[in-house]
């Protein structure tokens, strides 16, 4: 067999992935637990940017600060604080869950289930076929997949079109989450999720953080939330200004600080400028148009993350590119989804068959959790009051601080928290719920079971919560409702 | 209207609770909103010994400890903690979780809800009748229950027939929450729970800790709990002694140590000692005999807390007189659909009136959640695999560490942790899970939901964890089932 056919039975694959972030990795995973043969395309490390620049590094740098801010918050603990946070450590810390930017681990992996790895910038170039071009230029392999290509290229930060903001080269979650030096002062544009968690950080790491939001923080969690974390933030010495919009910014001497002019005339000057204000697909050059499709846009799904609008179903989006939650749990989880619909359509078997039944991503409408890791923390799942009016539901919210739970007291002195469930008035489920405060993060998961598992209220009066734990808010949470309706 | 009638009408009441712990005021509080006049009996604190030498304080006491092994768990973290645990803040932190012993607050629920509260010790005296002796003995009061006699007296320390044992005043969960000073040596006798928790607050405010155990630790959760209890006590400086028995004690001097004789001829000083060997029912002096049962012995009950073998349907017995489960929030819960029952039969209405439908106290049966607020702690709910073979369910057990979890590891350096799901192969639902583990407490209630909603497993795969917490463990244990049935 010569060395030429030899290359090309290898570019001809049953599945090719693009991106190698944690939903490509679980899609090929899936797809090659089907028996397909998959090829993996990835320009930049495996892993993508979840392991090294955002999720993984953005928790392993918060969970010191927030341990120390936990055990800061009960007496006799206290006292045992008496240093600092350790930047270096925490740096250390960080380094090593992203095993130092290096992706060997996540190559084994995808070894392990026997997919092809191509590195290399991979563009669609016609339907089922993308070419693959190496950072050097010099190569350019085309391979073809007999059944599905996968999208999974995810998204990059977005820019807003601010007077030199690109010329003070600002800050975006890479640097934020990959920086090894302390900037004395941090001005973070932006109050969503990127910029609430890396105002916790810094400011919990020692630098002195403005964080300039227009509106409000977190504004796709219920009011409350953002509401919770300002006050925390501004507890732990942050300058949180709401309402507050960046006009211009110039960093006269490229080794020294940036002035930011604000809408309000005022000027602000900082060390660091970090650029937090949303995300954009990462579509814009991977041949889109070879096949139809729009250079830059979000993919249109449906709900096994077939592409809308191309011909011969082969074409799938998955993770952050089709918009549906840019959450890298979501990814995942549609990777499975859609994974065993490529797996099952290859067979001609219908979907039923998977492990999913005709459900695919339903969690994707109606039970997509998420969880900030700021201090306090705020986790969310389902549907906010706000959205569960605007898509008709008849509903009612039940509101609670954490305190009324002797466990949220027991964990914190001068707990401070909230709780609201939706509940659906009609099928007397519930649609959302959401825990801000210290301690929440593994709380969420019950609400997320039973939301996704639409379980009656009248049954979930029967999970009893062991006293004295702050999942406690529960019970309190049921006799509220309750005695409302009565 | 003279005084004699006047006191005549007070003491005929509708409901009579014998017990003012968190299970005889929660009874109090639902007859109450069933519109029942209601007395409540208390012979010590309002509140019980949840509220003043078990629950509370032991978790008040033991959360800067944990608190402070968390923060040592973490790169960057640790380095701030360069002081212990401070004994007398922790110590002043319970002496306010339990308001110094004083009762006022919880007397002031009783009031807000209308019941009427007799302090003295409460002996039923015949059907429907209680009477109630003062501390001072100076006065007897017969109160008359038109509906019910509710029974929550509780439980108290039992202790082992050791020669010496009680010559020696051995602490109890009494001492060993009350005390605000740190025996330099501190012997546990019992692996229970209060046994481990105990021994996890005292090794962390300085004691050396010697715990006695006679066949396994928490030997009532899966087998791997207890071992990683021991382990965690280990490594924080206890000694653990698996397969010791004490033989006898002395204490020659009462102001010295005591001596402990081990089985093995071992012998052992210490200068306290905790005995930590279960519980007793407080029934022993409260007349039952005038009702044709008898006294000491824990009361039979039917689903909704009706005591069997006496006629009339009056009297009831909730928390840990009906052996059910020794658990606060269990008690609680009976006193929710025992209290809603009583209510309901008063009225002359079915039981399938009550929120709690023909349901009763279902989650007694397989959906009883329990928490150790050890290091690790150590969580579970519904039945270990063993019980489950026991009571003859077709079962797989799904096993993984929690380490595969990248929030297990982002939340402690090196995560030590287990989990466990005990899977209905019939019905494919969970009959119980146990997780071990730093920070799982507020996981275990995702477990309860999804055991005491009977969700079948198809459809928890739709409930997603964040990326990356430690719930996300989920997704490796219902991958790890499914795998193994394909």
């Amino acid at each position: 067999m010569g060395e030429s056919h030899e290359t090309q039975a290898r570019t001809r694959y049953d599945v090719v992935v693009l991106g190698a972030g944690p939903t490509g990795a679980n899609v090929a995973d899936r797809a090659r637990a089907a028996g397909l043969s998959v090829a993996v395309v990835e320009r930049e490390l495996v892993g993508g940017d979840c392991a090294y620049w955002a999720c993984v590094p953005s928790k392993a740098l918060l969970r010191p600060v927030i341990a120390i801010a936990d055990a800061r918050r009960v007496d006799g603990a206290r006292q045992a604080v008496t240093g600092q946070v350790d930047a270096d450590g925490v740096f250390a810390r960080r380094n090593r869950s992203v095993h130092d930017w290096d992706d060997t681990r996540q190559t084994l992996f995808l070894k392990s289930i026997g997919a092809d790895l191509y590195r290399g910038h991979g563009r669609l170039d016609g339907p089922r076929r993308i070419s693959v071009t190496r950072d050097d230029g010099a190569r350019r392999q085309i391979l073809t997949a007999r059944h599905a290509v996968a999208i999974a290229t995810g998204s990059r930060p977005a820019l807003p079109d601010i007077p030199g903001l690109a010329e003070v080269r600002p800050w975006t979650n890479r640097q934020a989450t990959e920086s090894s030096s302390v900037p004395t002062r941090l001005a973070v544009i932006g109050g969503g999720g990127v910029g609430i968690e890396m105002a916790t950080l810094w400011q919990g790491l020692g630098s002195q953080v403005t964080l300039l939001v227009r509106r409000r923080l977190i504004p796709r969690m219920e009011p409350f939330a953002g509401a919770l974390v300002a006050q925390g933030l501004r507890e732990a010495g942050a300058d949180v200004r709401i309402g507050a919009q960046v006009t211009a910014l110039r960093r006269p001497d490229p080794e020294g600080p940036v002035t930011l002019t604000l809408d309000d005339g005022g000027e602000l000057e900082a060390d660091e400028v970090l650029c937090a204000t949303g995300r954009t697909p990462v579509t814009d050059d991977i041949g889109l148009d070879t096949v139809g499709l729009t250079p830059g846009s979000w993919l249109d799904v449906d709900t096994t993350c077939l592409v809308q609008g191309v011909d011969g179903d082969w074409l799938y989006a998955l993770g952050d590119v089709n918009h549906r939650a840019l959450l890298t749990h979501q990814g995942k989880y549609q990777a499975r989804t859609a994974g065993d619909a490529i797996g099952a359509r290859a067979a001609g078997r219908p979907l039923d068959d998977t492990p999913w039944g005709d459900h695919a991503t339903t969690a994707d409408e109606h039970a997509v959790p998420q969880m900030f890791f700021s201090d306090p923390e705020a986790a969310t799942v389902g549907l906010s009051a706000e959205q569960a009016e605007r898509f008709g539901y008849r509903i009612k919210t039940v509101d609670l601080d954490f305190n009324v739970a002797q466990g949220a007291k027991l964990y914190a002195d001068g707990y401070q928290g909230h709780a609201r469930l939706v509940v659906d008035l009609d099928r007397e489920v519930l649609l959302g719920a959401t825990f801000v405060g210290p301690g929440v993060s593994e709380l969420l998961h019950s609400a997320t079971i039973a939301v996704a598992g639409e379980i009656p209220l009248k049954r979930l009066r029967h999970a009893i919560a062991p006293f004295p734990t702050i999942s406690e808010i529960w019970l309190f949470l049921l006799a509220a409702y309750q005695r409302d309706q009565n």
